[in-house]
């Protein structure tokens, strides 16, 4: 039993306590740049995107941490790469639900006033 | 009319578009580091905090980009600082409803299988 890391990640809730390891891959990349923002614009339409259309949308955005960022997604499976004529990415079902709590949360900070 | 940005910024949900302007504050500091474990653990117990509970909750967190973080969130009136014998840390009630739905995020990713 690690006390220390037991002891860091108590997060209180209404129902119990739930327990972050924030060395937990998924996690980690929530806290990274542009996670949000690719999840949030992914998911638009249900379409698969390609490399142009998600670093276009996100413009002044640099190029290799788009792709090292997709990389990291797709290795949680969060997206899928689909590689045919052209390489196009979409959300799993586990990108779709992370994606409706993290539009939420945009939902709750663009209210602030 | 900023087309760039505004082109950028569509995220469409089931009641129309949102606009995320990655530029404001408040969305930037949601990206940073320990933000999200600083607001989850904030929140605990609706209690006030120093700066040592919570720089001692994040075991081998950097205690300068602690520091940072709580300065970032003061000034977008996420949380509030109330300098007494002890300075102590708690949420606003913009913090407490983003805690709300970063924890609600937190819960998918942890049942993610």
């Amino acid at each position: 039993m690690e006390i220390g890391r037991e002891n860091s990640c108590m997060i209180k809730m209404d129902e119990g306590l739930i327990c972050i390891d924030r060395t937990l891959p998924v996690v980690s990349i929530l806290g990274k740049k542009y996670t949000i923002l690719i999840l949030s614009l992914l998911g638009n339409d249900n379409t698969r995107n390609n490399f142009n259309d998600i670093a276009n949308s996100i413009p002044g955005a640099s190029r290799r941490i788009i792709s090292m960022r997709l990389h990291e997604l797709e290795n949680e499976k969060i997206i899928e790469k689909n590689e045919g004529e052209i390489t196009e990415y979409r959300l799993t079902d586990r990108g779709y639900a992370m994606r409706k709590a993290i539009v939420n949360l945009l939902e709750v900070i663009l209210n602030f006033n």
